[in-house]
């Protein structure tokens, strides 16, 4: 008996990679658990298994361009409020039907790149709910426990990664809907940036606020995802040491669930193992803007995408009754309501933003506890808003947000974390994730996958220029403040390659030192290696003078870096100090 | 009889200088000039003349810090939306009269900088209208003709600086009511970007658009305002040639008015002499985003600021009757149609968007003609309506914008222009005001003052960093495209001090130089200094291989820049040019 396929992205690329492995054995592997898997409600319409089988076969056939196809037969499910050419629309109310003519833009780029559409996924209608129960096609099974919900509203998506059934999924996030069932299903959810991703061919929510989201098993997978979705963009890395922001006692709300609360603490702990120092905040701007949305006017955008639809709907659209009384619940708001809300807004944003000053990202629970269905029929609006309490805020805010998995309960139910950072910082959040899920090993959502060879971890690519300092640029010495100041961050302490000559310059203080290359009798000379972001580095040369410059510097171990130079010219009447080896020597000397 | 007093910002600046002038002169002066104005319903309340007098013998007193207060002894007036401390604010509504406690966050920066508020200026009633005629306290009198009505809703402010009264004013816009009435009174209107000036103490009208305005008789005089209102930023200059935005026949309206027709049309020949380059643009993106504003649920932020106060004044409050209509018209938008409303401003956006890439600035009539008073009589709202009908746009889309005189109709009354440029661009506006104040000479306001002297003109602060280079670099070279391709600006031919060997480096192409510094024996060699926005400097130093570097280039003038340097071990291999003077005449020799 062999194991058995792993779906994983970047799985199934290394295994296409290497020969092992075809489309349409993948495929076929998807419909045997798509077929497995039966009555799960996860989707709302599937493509057909001859087309998805003729799509096999044509990537195999194309197979020489696996190289220029970063999703080369990689399947994957879009939530059934984004269009797919070819396919029903429904946004889960059959009423609401429409064949798409073309493809979402999100969907198409990811198609062009080579991923495969098996199918569209089942939501809470009209996107309108974090639960995964208000959908007429029924609610999609959560995997680890079919009486608990699966949240939403992405549920379908969130549970067809979950169970193993396609590599990603798409879903679309306003309130949370990105989110929550990641963390009620055991895998990631990214959230990125509002606008980073086209909303172009997605039946709207609260259009100022919605964001298309990815489920992946990892961040390395949703990574892969996201730069074929996304225009590429740089951002700053999280360090090795970094600050994150935490609920503090006052504020964590677990809704009576002692479990949740013991895995958020252990989380934290988590972190700071990890390098984090954890800085409690006061959430109280967060938990207010959280209200505005659901006891707001924005829910009149709400009214605005569908509410026109709804009130001409009949007994036979399957209009869900709860969904139907939030979006029409947005005619009673004026647009007096309207713009003293964002006036609102605009204060609440100002007061969170000062809490996340200084802060790497926020981590809070992705929910704070996670409901059965039984509890949702009793209380379907109470819970679900309960549900949203950590995730409300992030889009009104314009943040980005990565819902990683963070353990279980004792009775086995996912729980999960969500980091929350500023804007386009995704990339940043992902990298951060996949040191998380390396550091925090968890089953992949419920399946057998694994984490991808480390190799595949995203990696920020940040815009950052090294620079090569010899003297009082160094740390604790007296200009490296200068360093700090323009954003600079010590790499590595090194050695020059033994080519140098050093000099004590004449002058100071500051008292600078002479960094000259030689043809012979050279020597190696310490530094350390800085790096200044690369719009910085016109700053820096500012504060150059005479007779020093930024070259390229040669090290010991063959490579070379931009550093702290000096005009051979202006040595005749420096001291030679190459014998000292470095400059920390030669202060010492100075007494 | 002597020449009366120039109440120029940079005029009376450079007599307190001098010490030809006293502040207690200026103030008497000030004073004398509003009485003679007599009636002129410019002023709803004045702060006492005792307190401004004893104001400006505090200020005399401190003639020493004169360095320090940037405004020292300037008298202003501010529209009566904004708070003065003790004074009352009616934003021309007596029934909504209250006494400010503190100023205007503006306000305060002014009379910190030593400037001195003479009073508070006439609206039209909670800044609402572009007319000038709608507050109980009466209409501005038009200097160039008191049948004319004098531009709103900041009347009282132009009025008070066209003729004379002060030396410069603040008003406020979110129409163009910083616009309009600078057209009407023949002065420099700046409208800067929104959220560049603080809002704090103004009394909303449209809450998410509203803007402080400064007006003055120049360029130079706003732009010393706004030196000491805003933050310093930097912004890319409009260089000695540019493209300018004109409205194309089809969209030229100018209600009849064939003066101002002729007017504008001169203006345009104008901008192309002075380097410019015209480019007619679609305006229908513009026009539409202007309708919005005034019949779309914007209104309703008039409604939020003051509609409570006008459903509970009584008849005594002196709430004008066509402003009343107006804001409480807001009641009848529902939430629903504020968001729609903002759906429909963000794609007229993106396709104003794109008129506007590649030009430096629209140039556009302030007004397409002016009305009297007795045409307002007959149609309060649609003339109102016409003389928005180019400024509307401007705080819907984020853009900063500048009026400026540009010529008289045959029968003497003022015609300007608005230039209108991306966000954070008013300094380089106004340092080509003041280009476009000394090509066109013409008088300022109803005044007899000069223009500044032009080393007081606006010059924008660029965050540049000057390269000196010499060689494969320079203009036409192999490596001119990476300085180009990275906004690089050639900024002056030149030679270094004579201190330099010069050298051809083996290898290439491309061929390189090495400029090398040396104790004796050098000589002076030709470069270029380009320059380089500061943040791309980074990028400039990726690309440099060793044995380069960026380093100090002294120059035969005596003054050094950063530029090219080689490191001098990597010359011993290389043939030596300093004999030929420079790249360009070692090129010749490669034949």
């Amino acid at each position: 008996m062999t194991a058995p396929l792993d779906l994983g992205v970047h799985a199934l690329l290394g295994a296409y990679r290497d020969g092992t492995l075809t489309v349409r054995q993948t495929i076929e592997e998807v419909l045997k658990r798509i077929a497995q898997a039966g009555d799960d409600k996860v989707w709302i319409s599937r493509a057909p298994d001859a087309d998805l089988l003729a799509q096999a076969d044509a990537l195999d056939a194309r197979r020489g361009e696996i190289g220029r196809l970063p999703l080369f037969g990689v399947p994957f499910a879009a939530k059934d409020n984004l269009d797919v050419a070819g396919m029903v629309t429904t946004a889960a109310c059959p009423g609401f039907a429409y064949e798409a003519k073309t493809s979402a833009e999100v969907v198409q780029r990811l198609v062009d790149a080579g991923a495969i559409v098996i199918g569209k996924t089942n939501l809470d209608q009209f996107a309108t709910g974090l639960v995964g129960v208000r959908s007429p096609y029924g609610v999609p099974r959560n995997p680890f426990d079919a009486s608990y919900v699966p949240g939403g509203s992405s549920s379908g998506s969130a549970v067809a990664v979950s169970s193993g059934l396609v590599s990603f999924s798409l879903g679309t996030d306003t309130a949370g809907s990105g989110r929550v069932p990641a963390g009620f299903n055991n895998i990631v959810g990214l959230k990125p940036t509002p606008g980073l991703l086209s909303n172009e061919g997605m039946v709207p929510a609260c259009r100022s606020l919605d964001c298309t989201s990815v489920f992946a098993l990892s961040c390395a997978d949703a990574d892969a995802v996201l730069a074929v979705a996304a225009e590429p963009h740089t951002t700053p890395a999280i360090g090795k040491s970094f600050r994150f922001g935490i609920l503090g006692t006052k504020d964590a709300e677990f809704f009576g669930d002692a479990a949740y609360a013991t895995l958020y603490a252990q989380s934290i702990e988590r972190l700071k193992a990890l390098g984090g120092t954890p800085v409690e905040i006061d959430y109280a701007p967060f938990r207010d803007a959280a209200q505005l949305l659901y006891s707001g006017p924005w829910v009149a955008e709400r009214t605005a995408a569908v509410g026109a639809f709804m009130e001409s709907a009949d007994d036979k659209s399957g209009v869900w009754p709860t969904t139907q009384q939030i979006v029409l619940g947005g005619r009673k708001y004026s647009a007096v309501d309207a713009f003293e809300g964002q006036y609102r807004l605009a204060e609440l944003k100002a007061r969170a933003f000062a809490e996340m000053k200084g802060l790497d990202f926020l981590a809070v629970p992705t929910a704070g506890t996670i409901y059965k269905l039984s509890d949702l029929e009793r209380e379907p609006v109470l819970y679900n808003s309960h549900l949203g309490h950590y995730t409300n805020f992030v889009n009104f805010f314009g943040l980005s947000a990565l819902a990683v998995p963070a353990g279980f309960r004792p009775d086995g139910m996912p729980f999960g974390i969500t980091l929350i950072a500023n804007a386009n910082a995704e990339r940043a959040l992902l990298a951060f994730g996949a040191r998380w899920q390396r550091a925090v090993p968890l089953p992949l959502g419920k399946t057998t996958s694994q984490l991808p060879p480390p190799e595949r971890d995203p990696v920020v690519v940040e815009d950052r220029v090294p620079v090569a300092v010899v003297g009082a640029h160094m740390s604790g010495l007296p200009l490296n403040g200068q360093l700090l100041a323009l954003g600079g961050r010590l790499e590595k302490a090194a050695r020059t390659a033994p080519v140098y000559r050093f000099y004590a310059l004449p002058g100071g203080p500051p008292h600078r030192p002479g960094l000259v290359r030689v043809a012979e009798g050279g020597g190696e000379i310490e530094l350390e290696v800085w790096s200044l972001p690369a719009e910085k580095i016109g700053a820096l040369l500012r504060q150059i003078p005479a007779p020093l410059g930024l070259g390229s510097v040669s090290l010991a171990d063959g490579t070379s870096v931009p550093g702290f130079l000096c005009e051979a010219h202006a040595t005749t009447a420096a001291k030679d100090i190459t014998s000292l080896g470095g400059w920390r020597a030669y202060v010492k000397t100075l007494g």
